[in-house]
């Protein structure tokens, strides 16, 4: 109901809150906004003079005359000379808006959803020191703005890092600091489309998120079926005009493939023959565990190859932390003040560069790949114990495998019988982007999965198959 | 000159680098791939039987067949049974790219840019304290992917933080933390875009970062008039067709201006009648020094503004924190995959919703204020001992004022001029889309500018404004 001027003082006493919420005027003026945007004083209506309003509240007159001041300021109330102060303006809130519930997606019990590295083994206290040891060593000037791609110490020592480690070539400048793999697939699809290109091949299955990226920024995603040798090659010339590539040469996501030596031969003569750019997809390529890693595409023609990582399956997604790197011809405008506007804070790429230079990154890195190692085997050898003549296919690496599945099983079901059991697993369906295909499995992801979990974990897998089994076999009657 | 087989194994032990480098099988494979890229080898050349070449370097036949292994996989070589294992691939790298040096701004050493707190005052130890504390006692689950407006338990403070210190009206879900003002005006151009918006009004002079990222986003940015009363919004009524308008209500950029209140009622009426959508830059709308600040427009109808802020002014830019109140229409789009990819890291989130917890972060609100109102009065007195009757313009706010130059004065020598003292300041035309204005003077920021350099700064202000005033003389001869 509005408030008449008569009982505004009373309204507004309700509404003044306690003294420790600041000044008086401060909180009158609170009281008053709030009056007047939640509809309780309608437009027009005329307030009380100065005097008599702080008679009422028990306050100065000076705090109504200021807290009237600041309204009119603001636009909510005018003041004619000679004439009562009135208000102006009136907007009753949304209050459903208001009402709406925080909302957090429940923690499943058991995590084989894929996706995510080890959240319990994050260096918690190696981090903690790196970030202090930078902020409070740091020049001021370090406190600025950045440079456009990113600190340069991050980048020289990335620069290192990734010839070291992943065969790739590349300068400090070439290297572009970005929050994510997805955040750097987002700057170079504008890069792309600056540039007339306007489709970008992706592998079929492959990773949803990137396809959605590409789309959202404004290219057409144009799906290429991989298989056990990684994306086939051959299909690109069933798309003349194609100019990009999407692609995870050394852990292909989800079929956990290598793209073949002579495919890889293949991807880089096409994309010379079309004037063309590999974007490849590095995310997890430093955990193989049969042998030594791959190297990237990147480092066979460091100009026709855009690559990028992270941290997000290496320490966490939390960090938001990635990088990325292209050739000349890209950076400039990767560097545009749009672009580079999202970057991660400077005292974090320090904080990173400094894990980098004293090797605790390679070592944290050796740790992860001892413990994902033993956890999948572990894994690999329960899922043989409990579902015997269940395959399970993709190479030793990375943190995922995928689960065969015969196609008398309902996935779909499966999925939502794991999550009912706080399970989360991943339909390998999900991740294509027709219904044509013969893939027919789960996802597994065993990086997030707690050791101790892992056999409990695979029972209730394997309850979950039971009823998608059921579930088929009831759908089908 | 290409090494032959004959020689390859010389090639190989001058670039096999030192144990210390890592296990020789390694450096054998990482001495032959760059021989191959770098040219050295050429496609086709058969390389020598391993037992040869592992007798020439002097180590196990394991060690070479275990390099040629993994350069087939990688794609360098191929194998044949029965052949010879021969160079696949070759690329000689851009070697003009391998030796750009890396290019750093110079340090001014007088600051007097606008755009930058006191980087000298960023509470280095405070911000450290608070990353450590969370950081180690946060979940394990918080390392995961955070939600995609932002971490709740940051957004629930700010939308308490806007609602007391700016009047704003949302609930957390209406909070979108993004890296920057720069990031969040990026994203809301997007989905504004997806709406079927094409042009958004921008004040002139304005923010040119803010125009370009309009413009790169795909939206025409059209010029309106801003003057001593803010944004002019009786020049809505040019454009019909207009529906989204960016503006700083509190502190135009750079006139320093506030919006009188008829022209706030006048937006929202406009907004409403067309179904627009106002865009409010709240970038240092803290810092008020003649009066309370007067609360943003958004909280005169919370369904019609998108407001955005950012720690870059608080605090300090390396952060990448910033944040927007979106309406309910357009949070769904600001949280689509794409878009939340660009988030500042979770540890940085809570570390900063700690600050605002404690009432940390209105203790240094409070002592900045105090020191930026100092600092101004100090430097608008040096002005007007140095250069009497040179008038200074913009309400006593925010980190910036205008220095009034007759048109006889050539701003953009007088730009460099200062420059080669090295004192950093801005040109007021560099903020006008066209060049006809009337506006003529600098702009100087004091944010960054030490307290004890104000004078001396001032000094080789007035001594870069002479020369500029020859400079035009002479031009004019």
């Amino acid at each position: 109901m509005p408030v008449s001027q008569t009982n505004l003082a009373g309204d507004l006493l309700l509404h003044l809150g306690r003294p420790g919420d600041g000044p008086l005027h401060e909180r009158v003026k609170r009281a008053l906004r709030a009056a007047i945007r939640d509809g309780r004083i309608e437009v027009g209506t005329a307030l009380p003079p100065s005097r008599q309003l702080a008679a009422d509240l028990g306050c100065s007159r000076w705090a109504v005359t200021e807290a009237y001041g600041q309204l009119v300021a603001e636009g909510y109330l005018e003041a004619r000379t000679g004439s009562a102060t009135r208000v102006r303006w009136s907007n009753a809130p949304d209050a459903d808006s208001r009402r709406r519930a925080a909302r957090q997606d429940p923690v499943a019990r058991f995590d084989l959803a894929p996706g995510l590295p080890d959240l319990r083994a994050f260096p918690r206290r190696r981090w903690a020191d790196a970030v202090r040891a930078q902020v409070t060593t740091a020049a001021f000037t370090e406190f600025g703005y950045p440079p456009p791609g990113g600190h340069l110490r991050l980048r020289r020592l990335l620069a290192e890092y990734l010839h070291r480690s992943r065969g790739v070539s590349a300068t400090p400048q070439d290297v572009t600091v970005c929050t994510s793999v997805t955040d750097g697939v987002r700057r170079i699809c504008h890069a792309l489309r600056a540039d007339g290109i306007t489709a970008v091949g992706v592998e079929e299955p492959g990773w949803t998120r990137l396809r959605e990226v590409i789309g959202a920024a404004g290219l057409e995603p144009v799906p290429l079926r991989a298989d056990g040798g990684g994306l086939r090659t051959d299909e690109l010339a069933g798309h003349p005009g194609l100019r990009a590539v999407l692609t995870a040469p050394a852990h292909q996501f989800p079929l956990g493939t290598v793209l073949v030596p002579e495919r890889r031969a293949a991807l880089l003569h096409w994309a010379r023959q079309v004037d063309g750019v590999v974007l490849e997809d590095d995310y997890d390529a430093e955990f193989r565990y049969d042998r030594r890693p791959v190297a990237a595409v990147q480092g066979m023609d460091p100009s026709r190859v855009v690559l990028f990582k992270s941290l997000s399956k290496i320490l966490s997604p939390a960090l938001g932390i990635g990088w990325m790197v292209a050739p000349p011809r890209w950076t400039e405008h990767l560097h545009r003040a749009d672009q580079a506007a999202t970057q991660p804070s400077t005292l974090d790429q320090l904080a990173f560069a400094a894990l980098l230079e004293s090797g605790a990154y390679d070592r944290h890195l050796r740790a992860c790949r001892k413990r994902y190692r033993n956890r999948r085997d572990t894994l690999v050898q329960a899922l043989a114990d409990q579902l015997p003549g269940t395959p399970v296919s993709g190479i030793a690496a990375g943190l995922h495998l995928i689960l065969r599945l015969p196609a008398t099983v309902d996935t779909a079901a499966v999925v939502r019988a794991a999550a009912a059991r706080s399970l989360r697993v991943a339909d390998l369906a999900a991740y294509h982007a027709t219904e044509d295909h013969a893939d027919h499995g789960l996802v597994l992801g065993y990086g997030n999965l707690a050791d101790s979990a892992v056999h409990e974990a695979v029972r209730h897998l394997r309850e979950a198959i039971e009823e998608g089994r059921e579930g088929t076999r009831e759908g089908s009657r």
